[in-house]
């Protein structure tokens, strides 16, 4: 966003906005930008996934025959050879499991209340327990918290990543700070990747409890938008550098990569944290879903088989990031009243409004027939404090549904703006 | 077993096993009927789940597209239709997960520490906990509750269920009792089915706790062993009669049914307790497998067609039953020194020697090459305090295999007996 706001051309573009906005509200619109779905040409791509095995193909040698139980503590091993260097995690300390990457955070989070975490003295349950929320951040990862009663201080994200300057003193100094949350590759919402130095100074930092993790949600690790790939330090090797090699946990899924209602998630880290983790979850499972990993092996062939699957995402993807640059520049950069992020990955744009009109501008949207992230979700307990930013997540429409979206939301922000840079 | 133990038959039937026990010894033998694992046979009768979806068939009219996030809160619809009156639920209070229904018996307790549940004043965080566990038992139970720090508090087992008259005094009186397993139909491994008493009795009982939960893990609902098949009365309509609603969690799977690795399960309760789940479920999830659901839907048609499936399971089950009753028999009644149990379903039989000797028959057998349960394992911590119970899982090794692990079997009882009887 410029710092000179030209309040004339904003008082002309409200005025042609209003009719605009008039005649969005009267069409009966229903349009949804809310959520990083992926949309139906790119659940297609994984369509085979479907017919993927064959009577009689359910057995590998590592394990034996995959529909029964066990064999398979850490998960099918060649799905893990196969993702290991994807998300920069030794194939050894690759755990995979079932649909949901999230549920694995949960089940981390919660499991340290029973258990004591490598290096931890003893569980989390009677302590009061913090973790540090960067935002804007993911909303999931702050309900997971919430959900635990788990505090969440917020920090702030830089185009770096979190600061880190805040980070290093608030784990310093406070030992109730057991965690941070972290989308380090494409984040969400920013899109930004975490900046080696970051990394490394991740890994580095003292903190006063001996049980920190730090929680690696490698969401988008391979999900990339542009030709022009981000590229992510590995932070197992940084803590292991930092002789902290216990402290971070690394979560991925296929959710995005095959069926988000079907697909395969991971965990990796230390062997230590391994170690934990498969004796945390040996006590609520026999094992994971073996038969859907095998279904993913075959499915992809081999780790190039994964990267040119992903790259028939982003060509579907591109297109639609383009629109949302193409309509937000056209519409807003002559006016000053808005920045966003174009980011190299992931399934959000970022965008930053007038302060203290993001909400406006997601009712005035609502109204017209366009859903919107609620304004203040990707902050903890929803509260954007400067309530400015607005996640719009282009994947699910279709073209042509993106196009009026981003035009409804354009005269949003100019109404918005308008009332409160005009009107106050 | 019988009150007389005929001693001097039993005399000349050690006599004759000993050199038996030697042979199988040295013979080289690596057998294992230690867990309820079904056979290639059983697994193969599903072989065609591998492609009951065809590339196009991914969407159902209720939930959309299942392959995307979202939609199917409970689970799919068509599922929950069809297993509903197997596992006597109303489709509408039963929701359908993934893989494992002992991942969501230990999410239920595990979330009972952090929210509160329907009835209850508060999480129990913080408070001393206990479940019931009638024992001989299934050991994952309780290694759910070890896990999570939840106490046990062993009850006897009858033909009939849990002796009712110490659970009623027990949860009557003491408010920390929160809970008690139960595996109603086919019980692990007694193989007895619950009375209508009993149930009546668990759904009627005043209990101390406001909170209190009766985990019904209905695991073996629809197996059966033999063509008589046991009836179960239904525990939610009991509860619901009795005005204790919310008391029950009705759990099941197809793990043996389908795919032990890669098949979906159940959760049913009240309509309050369906919101507590799928409120607490929906913070680390954002939905199953959907596609594996909609799998298992066309797999098996309709509800008829699960029946059908579990006759074919009959079939391959009833003769290693068969040859468990021939073999215990022929070695074992004319001596008298053991009892077991021949149910109509499930996948054991519970076999009690003489007491004392439960351990030595389990080293004696693994001394000869074959891996029976642990003894003790059916017992909380597992510790039978009278040694005597060890469970017989004959369904996974090959007829010839289980001939074989017979012999060894009631060979090594007799040793045990004889060192027990004789030689004190």
């Amino acid at each position: 966003m410029t710092d000179s706001i030209d309040r004339e051309a904003l008082a002309a573009a409200r005025e042609s906005a209003r009719p605009r906005y008039e005649e969005f509200s009267s069409s009966g619109l229903k349009l949804d930008i809310t959520r990083g779905k992926p949309c139906t040409a790119q659940l297609d791509l994984a369509e085979d996934l479907l017919v993927a095995l064959k009577p009689g193909d359910h057995s590998t040698e590592a394990e034996g025959d995959l529909r029964n139980y066990g064999g398979a503590a850490k998960g099918v091993l060649a799905l893990r050879e196969m993702f290991s260097p994807l998300v920069d995690v030794p194939a050894d300390q690759l755990v995979a499991r079932d649909n949901s990457s999230l549920s694995l955070m949960h089940f981390c989070v919660a499991s340290s209340f029973f258990r004591a975490l490598p290096g931890g003295e003893k569980p989390w349950a009677g302590e009061e327990v913090v973790f540090l929320a960067p935002a804007p951040g993911y909303d999931r990862h702050f309900s997971v918290c919430e959900e635990l009663g788990v505090q969440l201080r917020t920090v702030a994200m830089t185009p770096e990543g979190p600061d880190m300057d805040e980070v290093e003193r608030l784990v310093a100094e406070d030992a109730r700070i057991k965690g941070i949350w972290c989308v380090p590759k494409y984040s969400n919402p920013t899109g930004i990747t975490f900046s080696d130095e970051v990394v490394r100074r991740l890994a580095e930092m003292p903190t006063a409890a001996p049980d920190f993790r730090i929680y690696w949600d490698n969401a988008y690790a391979i999900h990339h938008v542009r030709a022009q790939h981000d590229r992510l330090a590995s932070i197992l090797d940084a803590c292991a550098k930092a002789g902290n090699e216990d402290r971070a946990f690394v979560f991925a899924s296929t959710s995005k990569v095959t069926f988000a209602g079907g697909g395969v998630s991971f965990f990796g880290s230390s062997q230590a944290n391994v170690a934990w983790f498969l004796a945390r979850d040996s006590m609520r499972s026999i094992g994971p879903d073996k038969v859907n990993q095998l279904r993913h092996v075959r499915f992809f062939g081999d780790t190039a088989g994964v990267e040119a699957h992903m790259e028939k995402h982003r060509e579907i993807l591109e297109p639609k990031f383009d629109a949302v640059a193409t309509a937000l520049d056209a519409d807003l950069t002559p006016l000053g009243i808005a920045s966003w992020s174009d980011p190299n990955g992931g399934y959000f744009v970022s965008l930053d409004v007038v302060p203290g009109t993001a909400r406006r501008i997601v009712q005035l949207a609502k109204d017209a027939g366009v859903a919107l992230t609620p304004a203040g979700a990707t902050f903890p307990g929803g509260d954007d404090p400067e309530d400015r930013n607005i996640r719009i997540a282009p994947s699910y429409p279709t073209t042509e549904e993106l196009d009026t979206a981003l035009q409804v939301l354009t005269t949003c922000v100019i109404l918005a703006a308008g009332e409160a840079l005009l009107d106050a």
